[in-house]
């Protein structure tokens, strides 16, 4: 128990540095330019900065700094990723989505601005994620930042993450935990995959390494999920700052309505614990990518 | 005369080909998985498979054929461009945004399958521009295919088309020629420039050469746009295949609307003219670009 709060704490202090950074260089890549394209930035602006836990820039860190990458390169890359996540709460937010008006505990991008201002600032920010990733203070080997940008691509597209968003708008194609499992991989799973082996590209780990993380990246994915599905049936709402109770007014299957929320839980355990097998070929130096596995359990508290 | 019509054979023949080639590539990369996602994969076939002119891909290769550019790459860059361009053309069309029901001739992806699919089918055609680009098939050399990636990104994002749609949403922001001149630089000429461009950077050519093409670009951006302002405002909607007279019922300045029917054309002549005076320096082999630019001019007929 000690140990588990310890992780936590480590990861906290963590977050909390991410995030600060992450705004940073956001606060600088979205300057408004002082004319009437200032509406797009401040919507961009306001989803982007200030907000969620970045997770996915944290996994981008923690998987890099076990091969010495530059921490700039890894926090560049974070923020590729997570510019790419908020693109996608930005359009699943939309009215023709899941029309959510509160995320992050502020008001949704069209909530706050209007509709077509959403669809382009989730555009932008899809765009800018590229951008970054492209650019050569990211990695001074362009072999490296393509195949950042190509397997980047690859996860939010239609083999990935968008492939999972039209698997959830149609709920009569999941219906069993198998369903669930393969909708989950695409829709989550496939950027988070991604940010773990981001280290593995920008250190050119060997491929033992990168498939250990891979198997790492695909438990925690899960186990998110499952926490995020506790969350949506047990959770709080101010304290989550989102709508919550949406599966099942949705009719969507989901881990906690096939398996119940105590078999969810243990499921989720199960996963974690997975997860921290595969980092045991690194030696000592994964404290951080443990504590992002713990914190799993630990969120829908 | 003469001269015009056989320059204007030359692009029908290049288009034709190019036509085909980017369907026969589309049709490859967008294979359906064969399972419920196959609805996302039948709406991105719908907005991209036989529709259009297919003009930024032939711009692509046209430039890329002076520097001895191999095919395959210059076609697979042209059709990252297309899909960019594409995606803009399936959210642009969105109730939210134009509200448009028709599009090269078939019903828009909003009405054809319905407004949540069309979104992740921009998305997803978003994502595939890059993930084609930062391919080793597009270019053997990672840093060339990381510049293209960069330079396609922020042609798209915020400060190009993406800034470009938000500035024709808010029509009270541009009220004479030179905001109409600034509106389109961003929404529809950054990427043309960044078409022409493609085949110096594919081409590792000199600085010089990259200049004259970005002249040749902007001039045929704007000219191409005047065309369009004039069949919006002139032509006849079942030839064009979308809907017309939109600039006028929407309360949009434009070129025709600045300078008038006449004035306007006599514009576009003089911005093809100077688009060809920057070829100059090439020598001979720039029929092609030639023949886009003279395209301008015939395409309101």
């Amino acid at each position: 128990m000690l140990q588990q709060l310890e992780t936590l704490d480590l990861l906290d202090i963590s977050s909390k540095r991410t995030c600060s950074e992450i705004d940073e260089l956001l606060d600088e890549l979205l300057a408004p330019p002082g004319d009437a394209r200032d509406r797009l930035y401040q919507a961009m602006r306001h989803a982007a900065i200030g907000g969620g836990k970045r997770m996915r820039p944290l996994l981008v860190l923690a998987s890099a700094d076990l091969f010495g990458v530059a921490h700039l390169s890894a926090l560049r890359s974070g923020l590729a990723v997570e510019c790419i996540h908020v693109h996608s709460l930005i359009h699943d937010d939309l009215p023709c989505m899941d029309d959510d008006d509160l995320r992050r505990g502020k008001a949704t991008v069209h909530k706050a601005f209007d509709e077509a201002t959403a669809v382009l600032a989730g555009d932008a920010l899809h765009a800018l994620a590229f951008e970054i990733l492209a650019d050569p203070l990211t990695h001074s080997d362009g072999a490296v930042r393509s195949t950042l940008v190509r397997d980047l691509a690859a996860a939010a597209g239609a083999a990935g993450m968008a492939g999972g968003q039209i698997l959830d708008l149609l709920p009569e194609g999941t219906t069993d935990l198998d369903g669930v499992v393969r909708l989950q991989r695409l829709k989550t799973g496939a950027l988070i995959s991604w940010c773990v082996e981001a280290g593995a590209t920008l250190g050119r780990a060997p491929d033992t390494a990168r498939m250990n993380l891979r198997g790492y990246g695909q438990s925690v994915g899960l186990a998110f999920q499952i926490a995020d599905d506790l969350l949506d049936c047990e959770g709080d709402e101010e304290a989550a700052g989102k709508r919550l109770r949406k599966d099942e007014a949705a009719g969507k299957v989901s881990f906690v309505s096939l398996l119940g929320p105590e078999r969810a839980r243990s499921q989720a355990r199960v996963l974690v614990d997975q997860a921290k097998d595969h980092l045991r070929p690194f030696g000592k130096d994964v404290s951080l990518l443990r504590s992002i596995a713990d914190y799993a359990l630990a969120r829908d508290r």
